[in-house]
């Protein structure tokens, strides 16, 4: 409630300055001293946690960024503190957006676009994040609360609204257009847009938006039965968007809306719904801070402890617009993309004959051999994830490539598998 | 309070009514929302939950069971229902042991027994579970707190003390074999023991104590560089003990307690431990309700999404004469559990004949064929978890035995690799 008040004070002062008719100046001065009384009378609780300008890397017990900032000596991240500069915008703030809400906070992100229009009920405790006492404030407002006692350095905005109505999606528009920066160039104000919505019509709208704003985005899920769940990298132009390769999940035929009969409910589970929510934003530091290797698809078979993965390219014949634009934008730039990459290889190439990275261990810590770990990956050259491989006509109607560099799969012809799929539902 | 929050409501109203510009009309709307919002966290005091007599399957919105015991209607669990007749101990309540205490308490587990020593400090706030208002409370009491609030129906034990002392534990010992039925027989109290805790020390005390009391156990950790963790399966005299096979983060030379120095501390995320307690907990549920399959050993290499898996036998020259007894008690069982093994499979064959498990399919739920999966497992067959490939010497100086059925790996001859291990760290 400190932060929120604060920041009102902030918001009140910008307007005003913004504002050159004196007449208005009184209006605001007004609510600046109600602000003011508020922040006054206002019951804190007992140790609430104050806002820290820079994230240090002392060890001491106080400081809620020690741990965090060990990943730079660590030599995981080159330079942790760059995360305050990042705005993620969390869609659906159920089992899996909760917790990669407050994954997020404690990491210390720098603004949090929340979007929802639920109520907290009893019959969400099974899954983390929302408390007994939350219940019936709307799921955003909730998190709010929580999040900002929990960190009071994250800018939050949360928005209770619904994304594919029509008003709802002009908001959510505007919030992900909307910068912090005023002086940064056109298209999203948001670096990365994570989707934990529960149904394939918010995918969709997801989809639609981030292929107009040209925004990167990760959707994530989870089965029906609890069990199993996956997160998708998309890449407006350079993935397969979310309408080139409709999820598998949805694709099985099922009508979701029947899940929202009276008296019929799905199965859900803090453990399945945690570890989505882990993977996801864990893919969300490797992406921002630049480590490690951001997975473009990667599932979860809790039945089995099984983890599949694969690459999906976009569709030519795409049925949304947005996203053939895209595809064509991106071919356009592929000289230049390449011409970088040689670039770059030859740079490090010349780095690498110089000298050691590391000439003092003062750790000692050892780089693990992963030469061993990259021929495991050769499993996945014929599977894909979890939800497909039933429903579909036999593989070998589905054109395959052979397996890349990567070894990750690829389904290139995805016009075909769609028609498939649509004469399956239809 | 209330009143303020109305007025500034209206007054923001009517200053947005007497600016004719509508760019300054987003500014204040946001600033509505964050007075709203005020006006809600305001009026909630706190309601808490009230026990539950019987974990009921109806779905409303108050009922807090709902989505578990859908997990029945999906045909994943039996009896979902028993999860109130076990007992789980969990050691070390950080950022893994927390949050699998939180999971198991929203599974709704009849009895959770947490041990620690530790404080909540402000720097374990990078990880999920604790809050800034919590710092200075003992990890036991702030964990006890939060979780009978989310869920009175657990019966909660908390134990503020180290059990790598002599008094810690002998109370531990104490506490383990105390039941909640009387009547039940010698032995342990409790279903499974978790190990969270940060220290080779700690998991050879929980080691000892499982031997001792012949009781399954689950060891988890998380490297010092926060981008891997596993988790492993115990059965005294079935598998690997801990001091058959000390973990390969340990036998990889570095002195835990150059970790402890003033100003040094290893480096976390609430990704990776969110992910390695959802992990254990699925296992953990898996392991009580008897659904899926748990695995033996599972590791997670964050950076690139890597999960290798691996079984462990025993080492008939363990140096921990407790383990030594339960290899000879297992051995003994042999023919009885091959004998009933058998007897099992054939009653399953002569069922499968007589009739298809579910005649109607009401959720249009179909089954996944698993055989495409499976050939995708057999890729572990010569690798190690992480933190063993570079540390060791090459491997074929390791006895390897042909790739078992089930296409996990083996590591036989223990004693070998514990003779190579203690080599390199002399």
């Amino acid at each position: 409630m400190e932060a929120e008040l604060k920041q009102m004070l902030i918001d009140l002062e910008t307007l005003k300055r913004s504002l050159p008719d004196p007449s208005h100046h009184a209006s605001i001065d007004q609510m600046r001293s109600r602000v003011e009384y508020l922040t006054t009378i206002a019951n804190y609780g007992p140790t609430l946690r104050t806002k820290v300008k820079d994230m240090s890397a002392e060890v001491v017990d106080s400081n809620p960024y020690s741990r965090l900032m060990a990943l730079q000596r660590m030599g995981i991240v080159e330079n942790y503190e760059r995360i305050r500069g990042f705005s993620v915008a969390i869609v659906g703030v159920g089992g899996v957006g909760s917790v990669a809400a407050e994954m997020l906070t404690r990491c210390g992100i720098g603004r949090l676009l929340l979007y929802d229009y639920d109520k907290v009920e009893l019959a969400n405790m099974n899954r983390l994040f929302f408390r007994p006492e939350q219940v019936g404030m709307t799921k955003t407002d909730a998190a709010r609360q929580t999040l900002s006692d929990i960190n009071p350095d994250v800018l939050i905005e949360s928005y209770t609204l619904n994304i594919t109505t029509v008003q709802g999606f002009e908001t959510f528009m505007a919030s992900l257009r909307s910068k912090t920066d005023p002086q940064s160039k056109d298209g999203s104000g948001v670096d990365l847009v994570l989707s934990c919505v529960d149904n394939y019509e918010a995918r969709m709208v997801v989809n639609q938006a981030c292929n107009e704003l040209n925004q990167t985005w990760m959707e994530s899920g989870v089965s029906e039965d609890a069990v199993s769940g996956h997160i998708q990298l998309l890449i407006p132009g350079e993935t397969a968007c979310f309408a080139c390769a409709p999820p598998l999940v949805v694709a099985s035929g099922v009508d979701e809306r029947t899940l929202k009969r009276e008296g019929v409910c799905a199965a859900s589970l803090p453990t399945t719904m945690g570890v989505v929510a882990g993977l996801l934003v864990q893919n969300t530091l490797k992406y921002l801070l630049k480590f490690g290797l951001v997975s473009p698809y990667l599932g979860y078979n809790a039945l089995k402890d099984y983890f599949p993965t694969m690459e999906m390219k976009p569709n030519p014949q795409c049925s949304n617009a947005s996203c053939l634009e895209r595809q064509k934008e991106f071919s356009l730039t592929k000289p230049a993309r390449d011409a970088a990459a040689k670039a770059k290889m030859e740079a490090e190439a010349l780095l690498a004959t110089e000298c050691p990275v590391h000439a003092d261990n003062e750790w000692n810590i050892s780089v693990v051999d992963d030469s061993e770990l990259d021929k495991a990956d050769v499993r996945i050259s014929d599977v894909l994830p979890e939800g497909l491989v039933r429903e579909l006509p036999s593989a070998d109607t589905i054109h395959q490539l052979p397996v890349p560099e990567d070894n990750t799969n690829t389904v290139e012809d995805l016009e075909d598998l769609r028609r498939q799929l649509e004469a399956l539902n239809g």
